[in-house]
């Protein structure tokens, strides 16, 4: 390949991340020696800065740079909603609609028994607590409507039963969909027609 | 977006690298936060080497960590054959196949009169410099068969006629291809350069 183990290793670590192959990775390292100056030096400078600094808010899951994250310590988000997404992506696609006003809880997946992935392995007993201490009085479960997304959908429904308004975002996710791909409009019309579960 | 500045503006710099949009490099940046310890801060330390050292060879134009690659500097690679080759990915793919024993030659893209590109934007001059520096026996014109990439080979072809034995890549069907998945123009190349069995 290339004469150089730096930029081989650099070739391998691209290419492991998602939706990058080795020859996807291998153009992508060219470009960036191309443009070491406007590109390679400051990515390498922002990511040390990330590597630093990002960290999981304690409270959501949510990724920030504190503890606890923006959305968690601001007040003005203390709606007594509470919106349960799979992963930090679902919660960033929520964020570009910019229709919930809400508070978020990030599960860190769904469950399968498959995998192995319990409630504990997911932000589940978190979830619980949360509902409580926060006063919440609507979950919105916003979860992917593949089967493993709506089978851990009607286990926190189980969980939180009777507690708390339940609801889940509209019919009008398609079957098998996955928030992060869908266009703002269909996540803003799918929030504004939920209903009780 | 996120709540983090460093975070967005690590999404954006990923953003600009070839094969990945918006959507990809916020998955890839959860990913290396994911990964922090794994994947981002290596990533972040070899991208830091890579860019202090990393340079085009001043001889043939290949990605290096030295003023002089390393194949220019292999008196093993002094065949007499320079192979010309568009840009370093295609130097790479070359040595992948692990078949040519000479030296190379990057142009640094194709002429074009719709880009403004002429023999002096590419590594032209320096080419016929080497033909006669390094005592060039055969000049192996592996550009792509597209329709800048072939105007460049014929230009090459008439600078350097008479001085070297000029020749190019096969074309014809690649191996495990499908007729019915090829265009029209390998075909029949690959029909008029048919061979007895
Ligand atoms: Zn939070
Ligand atoms: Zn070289």
């Amino acid at each position: 390949m290339s004469s150089n183990s730096d930029i081989d290793n650099l070739i391998d670590l691209m290419a492991k991340l998602p939706g990058l192959g080795p020859r996807s990775a291998r153009r992508a390292v060219l470009h960036l020696i191309r443009k070491r100056a406007r590109l390679l030096t400051p990515l390498s400078d922002v990511m040390q800065q990330v590597a630093a600094t990002a960290r999981e808010c304690l409270n959501c899951g949510n990724v920030g740079t504190t503890d606890i994250c923006d959305i968690c310590d601001s007040e003005v988000r203390a709606t007594g909603e509470l919106c349960v997404v799979e992963d930090v992506a679902d919660l960033w696609a929520m964020e570009r609609a910019a229709v919930f006003k809400g508070r978020y809880h990030v599960l860190g997946g769904t469950l399968s028994a498959l995998d192995g992935v319990g409630p504990d392995e997911l932000r589940i007993p978190r979830l619980k607590d949360r509902v409580t201490a926060e006063g919440i009085s609507e979950v919105i479960l916003a979860l992917n409507a593949t089967v493993d997304g709506q089978t851990t959908a009607h286990y926190i429904a189980d969980q939180l039963e009777g507690q708390v308004r339940l609801t889940s975002l509209a019919q009008g996710v398609p079957i098998g969909g996955e928030l992060d791909y869908l266009d703002d409009g269909t996540i803003t019309a799918a929030l504004r027609a939920r209903k009780e579960l």
